[in-house]
């Protein structure tokens, strides 16, 4: 390990802690419990208001935010920190009601309603337009807070929602195809639409891949999938742009979910000034500990090398398996202690107090149902807490690796595309399978790109890399 | 077990057999065959017509009672009492044909056509007019008709449209919430909207849990399973409305069906002024003879301890599941006597005579395809009409049970919603695995809400009671 | 085996061999090593440009033949004839886009849409139109051309899109229907629409068998299954009509697929000149041996007798299942040989050259990626070739058989229609169960109607016939 400061410098030169925090669904008789707990606890930072948006703006044009800067004033008094969400993951009820056609279509033809979240075409100009007046009039009111220290825009892009398939999405991407092949003739050829008599005589022919008689064109899946992670990666620069603009100084995270296959965190990643990731494992998988270990080389990787938050863990059992197992005493601790060594600066629970309504209401919290005293969750809560404070020499080190474990989006698209020899060969599987004895020999392992300068490892390895660009070749 | 009078009083002081009878399937040559065999087999009500509908109002608003008014008298004459259907469960092609509207729409936004039954949106006021004129119709003319015992409304309600999600079902969810919630502000409150930024701005922004990218708020979908079983109660009210003003003095019934989630049977029944039930055990089910049983202290105790009617059993083998086994010689008799042990004074059959044409050809009926007399089913039948006759002393009993055991519609839909520690727990289990061991020690069970007066119970069980009123809590 | 002989006449009378070929997906560099390679591996003919239309006619009314002359020349040049496609199996992109209601719609209202192929509606007249003048204009030009000696209309109908539930095709249904009975009475009795009140009143009531909230109509399904199938036979008819104008000596066949249940492929055979077999076998399947002798046998029998042509099989392995393994060694040849040995006088192959791109870059060829000398593939393509030159003398063979097994398309559509005593009695089960012993005991087999005549056969057997004809009846 090498030092390399701390990834929030002066703002917060410790390791990070605390968790997502939604006063907006609290009365604020609850939040001065709250900031005393926290201190309680060691928080130093939470993800503040996610899902706050139908809360900042009741009605479209029309802002509260004296809410936000009570607790915001709040927070900081009590010695905590803001990383405030842009609060665009879930749009309200009054934009999608007055513009339905913003809402997502499945390939099928089945359009999503609201009443969960998410529900938004990620190329839909309305659903763009009201994120960029959201995140403007925030940024603008809390450029200059003292508590603010970073921002997180969005909440786990594509989790629900990866593709639209509208008609607006088939505009955005004709437009997108246009960019890539420059002419039609060059996409007919890179698409081989001879085959089954695809040929197109004009762009406003092409469609998304919507549900077919049969396998549709595997290049316009391929690059629909391209498309559909550069979509929302547009929706992300929508917002970051105004940020950079309005808080140049404050760095830009949104929250990844280890190995998604929907969007291609390389690219993303680079657009980030911190890399953070939620990582919820199966306490019954008896490999959870080698899977996390596996996320947490890939965001220090996303990151070239510099610390990573995990931004999402449960402080103990989730509600959305099947059947949801609490973890074992000691296994948070574990786990948490695991990423810090594996590259992490913070230490971030979803979520600080638990819901007392809505479908996360038996997610676990750090603040659970009932008197925290008499929980051991809390007990150990705040435990990790004191413990993660006394840790400030580890805070922006770096770590070095000996191998290279090779990961391209596009081939891990192209690779599961159905038509194949064989369609029980699976990215993720092929990964685990070369990572799995790296984890057990103890050897860390960083992830790259084919692309990437590969000169400073001892081992590269390429499981099942199916599609190579040229220079990709060249370069291995 | 203590004497309380005959259901259906003078009209008819004998346990009651027979089964649905749809004369509007056959030519009038077989009517006289129907009703002499019908005096063999010893029946003495019949429930008569449930599927006309198209047969009495063939186009909109001209109707044909001269087939009804044949099979009535010979019914009459041949001392068979009728149950009379009012023919609603399948509306006419020509009703949905002019008015699309009126079709069902799933979550998903698939629509059900016409070609099956009961193609209805619950909430349609088509339908609800077109319910309401036929039914007018048929009591003015039947009013007085002596064969006339008691009034069949509708069938099985909602066994395969349970909800609609089309826009006029919205528009009237919407209405039922303002019944429910009076402001805008208390449902958002009850909903807990603050969660995932689901706040409503005004009341036109909500909408039934339609198909989200994730789950839907679980209070918006607990309120549209209490609004759904409303919905269609309503649709039962508008016809029981018309039969309580045009015959006073003839009692009302629908069939139910068992443990059927999506009505609240306490709701139902308390408009009721017989409860009926279809129980179509699987004679491959070891435990059949527990369940059926179960099913009768149901409906002993949604009548609050007033006999019932067995409404629907198969003599024999059904059509619908993958493989349909018959039932063993005896099974049929005994599982009738089961019945009438655990309060029906009723054991009525689908059906009379085995269709020639449509789905439901292939289930068995009183009166088999061939000459009955070769049929060891029909020999059943005839034997059974011959042991019930001579039970007139049973008919009207009631039974008095010792234990209670607790069932809350609201709870159960309320526990199986998704978002749980755990998916498995499910009502209907966890209610027979407290029922079992009261069977097999032959100890009677009652069914019991949680607001009722369980004083005289010696014990009381509560499986699974999920949510509980304030008032059932104060009550427990 | 009695002669009668070759299938084509003096056209080529010696066995067919060769296999789809798609030059339109080649650059024309590529053709002349085809020919080539063609008469290195005994080719004499092949299926040409199956998948061509968007290349014929780029735009509406645009034919582009030129490419088409130059490989019709340069294949009868190199001793190829020509089984020339009427590339009409994939419209192109710019016909559905102009007129998207041409597009299919399945049962739930879901519309597929262009990317595969096989994307039309089998009654939409836009079709139908464009099909009849795409034909007229092939036909027309290629009349005289001497390497024409077989038209291959279409490609394995109805196997992405048997039925289509659109407005059109509800539409298409009530006019089949009015041919059928004649009136509104008739079906009303045929349907039994008494069950369910659903009798109609109108024509225009009447639907497709859509989503229904439960069965539809037995009967009304059986109709639509016979309805879909004679609406694709109208489409086959209208281009063979063109054909049989402009070409009355050439012969027209279109490529069956097995026991393929959609279409009654006895009164398909009827119409065709040739009958012709698409037979993919899963070399995993232990019993693919029996079950190609069973489709070989009914191709047989449906062009009564005379030989047929085993028009596509796989050289090697397939892209379509989930796990594709290859044909072991000599597989690819046995198979070939039994087909000859069942009546086939053509074995060809899909395809000639393996697809550089699309969903079937991953299915084997006859000359595969790569060069052919190092395939093993391609030196058993041209072994085969060699051996079946040497067989002029078995060209146009007659095989008699004693025993005859009962199918009838009608039979086996209502015998698999839900509702029945048992879902598990499937027909293709029912016909192999009866097959195999004759297959382990050497005894051939022929396939026939229960109208035909059987007099010469020593045995008939009948699986499952569920269904019978009065005039089958009296036959039997």
């Amino acid at each position: 390990m090498t030092g390399g400061g701390p990834l929030l410098g002066k703002r917060l030169p410790h390791l990070m802690y605390g968790g997502d925090y939604n006063p907006d669904q609290w009365p604020e008789e609850v939040w001065s419990e709250d900031v005393r707990l926290m201190r309680e606890a060691g928080v130093n930072l939470v993800s503040l208001g996610i899902f706050a948006w139908s809360r900042l703006e009741p009605k479209e044009g029309t802002f509260n935010f004296e809410w936000l800067d009570r607790i915001m004033n709040m927070l900081h008094e009590g010695g905590v920190s803001v990383d405030l969400a842009t609060a665009t993951a879930s749009p309200p009820p009054w934009l999608s009601h007055a513009h339905p056609e913003m809402l997502p279509v499945l390939a099928d033809g089945v359009r999503l309603w609201p009443g969960g979240r998410q529900h938004y075409c990620p190329s839909s100009p309305i659903y763009r337009d009201a994120t960029r007046r959201l995140v403007d009039a925030l940024a603008t009111r809390y450029a200059k807070h003292p508590a603010l220290v970073m921002w997180h825009v969005g909440n786990e892009y594509a989790c629900h929602v990866p593709a639209c398939y509208c008609d607006v999405s088939a505009h955005a991407f004709r437009e997108w195809l246009k960019q890539r092949y420059g002419s039609l003739e060059e996409l007919n050829r890179a698409w081989g639409t001879d085959f089954w008599s695809q040929r197109y005589s004009s762009w406003e022919e092409i469609l998304p891949p919507r549900r077919t008689p049969t396998w549709p064109n595997p290049t316009q899946q391929l690059d629909f999938m391209r498309f559909s992670s550069d979509e929302l990666l547009e929706c992300y620069e929508i917002e970051r742009k105004v940020l950079t603009e309005r808080t140049p100084g404050i760095p830009v995270t949104t929250n990844f979910m280890r190995f998604f296959k929907p969007l291609d965190y390389w690219k993303w990643a680079e657009r980030e000034d911190i890399v953070s990731d939620d990582v919820y494992q199966d306490p019954l998988d008896p490999e959870a500990g080698m899977r996390s270990a596996m996320a947490a080389d890939l965001m220090r990787s996303l990151g070239r090398g510099r610390p990573w938050i995990l931004m999402e863990q449960s402080p103990n059992r989730v509600n959305w398996r099947e059947v949801n197992v609490p973890k074992a005493p000691g296994q948070m601790r574990l786990w948490s202690f695991q990423a810090v060594a594996r590259g992490a600066d913070g230490v971030l629970f979803f979520q600080w107090r638990q819901s007392r309504a809505g479908a996360e209401k038996f997610h676990s919290a750090m603040v659970p149902h009932g008197p925290p005293q008499s929980s051991p969750t809390w007990r150990e809560v705040v435990r990790l807490g004191g413990e993660l404070r006394a840790l400030d020499a580890v805070c922006g080190s770096r770590i070095r690796a000996d191998v290279a474990i090779l990961l391209d989006w596009e081939s891990w698209w192209a690779l599961e595309l159905p038509s194949k020899p064989s369609n029980r060969i699976q990215q993720l599987e092929q990964l685990e399978a070369y990572y799995r004895p790296f984890f057990e020999a103890n050897v860390t392992a960083d992830f790259a790109r084919p692309t990437d300068d590969l000169s400073g490892y001892k081992l590269v390895v390429a499981p099942s890399l199916y599609l190579v660009s040229d220079a990709a070749a060249a370069n291995l």
